[in-house]
Parts: structure tokens; sequence; C-alpha cells
């Protein structure tokens, strides 16, 4: 059955964990907002979707999943949904929980990251808070970062399938000894830092060498950098979370 | 088997919403660092566990649950576990999914109530935020309220069960035809709000029918009701997440 994602066309946003998890299992799927309108599909369709009053759970946001009956948003549970069926977790509820766990603290650190350009709210542009931003830039470069990273190389550090068999190409893990949809968003986590902070990521990153592996060993997994040499990626950009303005990184 | 809650002893914080779901199932648990010292307990033993090298699923941050060999940090990731064994959720896939949706969107909230008083970041106290607090305050209250709660009453309208069976003094529910761990969520997200910005909640309130019935009742649950008026229950304070600052709400 093919996946339908509802997002936003022209940013990677929140909707881009879902797009790597679909691409890394090479699941059939519709991205549906940048589809065609003569197929019913485009931004109408999205819209169309989020106003709908028939639907018995309605999302607050997007990015939604539409699976057979199934209509689900809020990233981390569209990924909790997908992994056993995309293969990108174990079935038993020890490992859906781990990952799911690690999922929401890679979720929180995205909102943080979000935070950076936009901490009075989201109703005003960047334009209308950069004072505060700037602020809240520094400290989250300074403290939140290197926090967050230190626990995601624990975790990798932890994983005793990481010492026992390093997968040269496609580990360090977080989880198993097999690629999982949390090694992708942490993955997208790195790269959208990357893009918005390089020089305290530059830093960062020398701390945390199982990171570091992670995101490369990611990069190279055939599926994935089929994907992010493809159209369908979506460059980054200043509509997005992870934003690079120059005059947040002192 | 007991369940042992990991949380912060003086404040309601993101472990309140742990609290009222066992405290509604009348279940066996052990709030670890309210306890005593002689017995293991307090805030020594919720250290230990944060700082413990041989925990394979480390936690970032509390609320933690230790239940039997499982180890759970991240509220919403707690609740999932905890749901269908405090029967608050149906065990089917679909109900799990819905509600955990929900508990992830009250998260969202409790994200952007914490922001408004720490909107440059939370390595910092409020004193060194006022003035950005200020604008973040006026914008949550605003815009962001009114928004969320909006969708909390569709939620409620849709479920068909609130229209057949009203069940009065325990209903309405946002899911199902009985009390599960999400409504007792959305209560405590109310009644912080409440605390935090009683006018702005006096106003919003009027407009979301439902939503106000759906607290109400939960205040009256027999088991909650005495929780709340018990010495379990921590009164608010400008510790925790919802915090009363009187100049944060013009």
């Amino acid at each position: 059955m093919t996946y339908q994602l509802h997002y936003w066309p022209s940013i990677q946003g929140r909707g881009e964990f879902i797009r790597l998890a679909l691409e890394a299992a090479g699941a059939q799927y519709v991205d549906v907002a940048r589809g065609s309108k003569n197929e019913g599909h485009g931004v109408p369709a999205l819209m169309a979707l989020l106003h709908n009053p028939k639907i018995a759970h309605p999302p607050f946001a997007p990015p939604v999943l539409v699976h057979g009956k199934h209509v689900i948003a809020q990233t981390a549970a569209i990924l909790l949904h997908l992994g056993p069926l995309l293969k990108l977790v174990g079935k038993n509820e020890s490992d859906r929980l781990w990952a799911h766990q690690i999922q929401l603290t890679i979720a929180d650190v995205v909102n943080e990251a979000h935070n950076t350009h936009h901490p009075v709210g989201t109703s005003l542009y960047y334009e209308n808070q950069k004072p505060e931003a700037l602020r809240a830039a520094q400290q989250f470069c300074a403290t939140r970062i290197p926090k967050y990273l230190a626990w995601f190389e624990t975790v990798l550090e932890r994983n005793p399938r990481n010492a026992t068999s390093p997968h040269p190409g496609t580990g360090p893990h977080l989880l198993g000894a097999r690629l999982s949809y949390v090694d992708l968003s942490l993955f997208q986590l790195v790269e959208g830092l990357q893009y918005a902070f390089p020089k305290t990521l530059k830093r960062a990153l020398k701390k945390v060498p199982l990171v570091a592996a992670l995101h490369a060993a990611v990069a190279r997994h055939k599926r994935v950098a089929a994907y992010l040499s493809s159209e369908r990626r979506i460059a980054f950009n200043e509509n997005g979370i992870f934003r690079h303005y120059s005059e947040l990184e002192g």
C-alpha cells in the first residue's frame, strides 16, 4: 500500500525525518503537496486534509501520514507507526520504546533549534525577534548542542553491538546492529545543525566521534545517498527549521 | 509490580503527567526522589539513576519510570508504555497511536509554556531573560493558547462517544467513552495554564465548553480528587513549568 506524506512542499522541516525513513526503506510513497494538481495533489490537497471536517483524528499540523485508514500526525508518532512496517526498528516493545525515546529527544533538539530563530513566537517573523534570537542562539550553541551530542555519543557507546560488530560502512548504530529510523533522524539532525551553525558543529563533532561516524555512514547508505543527490531532496533554506543566519553564530 | 517514578521532588513539572496517571489508576508506585534516604530513596537515588554508567538505555532527563527491566524516559513515551497497563487507553494500535498523538501535542504546549519564562535558554534564570519572556508570553497568550485549545475542542467534538454517551460526571473524553491518560493530561494542562495565566484562561475557556467540561469532570474523579487534596499533590510554584509571574500577563 502506498504511503501518502502530507507536508509543506518547499522545506525539509519536520517532514524530512519521514521522507528519510521512506527513502531509506525504498518504500512507495507520494509526497502529496509536491505532486501535481492535475492528479489531485499539490498544496490544495494538503490544505483539504488539514481542514477536512470528517477526519475523526484531526491533525494539529503537518507532517501527516495517511496509510490506509490511519491518519497520523506528529513526527515521532508517525515514525513509531512506520518503523516496524519499514523494517527500520525491531518489532518487540522494548526496541520500539527505546527508539521512540531517542526520537523524542531528537524532537526536543529540533524544537530548541527552531527556538533559536523564533524565541518570541512562531506568529512573528525572524526579523521581528532578532535581538532575542541572538541570545537564544548563543545559549543553544554554548550549552545545549554539546549536552545533546554528548548524550547521543553515550547512547552509541552503550550499544553493545557497536563494540562487537563494528559493521564498517553501515555503523555505528544507536540501536542494535542494523540501520534504524533513529540513525536516519540523528543523521538529519547533524545535517541541520551543521547547516545552521557550521562553526559550532565543527568544534562539537570532534568530541563525539561515534556521532560523527554515524553521520558519515548514513550519508554513504546506498538508498540514502541516491536520495540526497536527487531532486527529491529539498535544499536547506531560511523557511525551514534549520536556518543559517550568520549573525547568530559569533 | 510496583512502579518507580524518578522525578524532581519539589515541582509538579513533567512528572505530574505520570503521577496523575498512576494515581487515577490506583497503581502502586514509589515517587523515589520524595522518599526517605533511609530506604535508599530521596534525591541521591534519582541522581544515581541519572548517572548510572551501567544503564543500557540512559535517560536524558527526568521523568524516568523504572518498571521491571524497563527504564523509560520522556513523558509521552512513559505514558505510551503505562497507558494499556493502567487500563487508561485501549490496547489496539489505533487507539494507542491516537492517544499518543494527542499527548505529543500536549507536550508541545507544555514546551511553549516553559518557553514563556525561558525564551533565551534553560541555563539562565528567568530574571536574566525578563524582557524576552514578556514578549514570548504575550504571543503565547494571544495566539497559541487559543489555537491549541480550539484543537482540543475539535477533538472532543469529533469523538462520537461524547454525543451518544454523555456520561455525566465522568465525560466528555478525548478518546472513546472512558477516562484515558490524555484526559488526565489535558486536565493538568488546563490546571497549569490557569495557574500561569489566569486572566487569559478565564476568557479562553469560555470558547471551548467541552475542554472546560472535561477539566471539571476530571477534577471530580474519585481517585483524582483524593490525590489533589492530599499532600502528595505538590502546589504549583515558580520552579516548575507553569509559573505565575503577574508581569507576564497584561
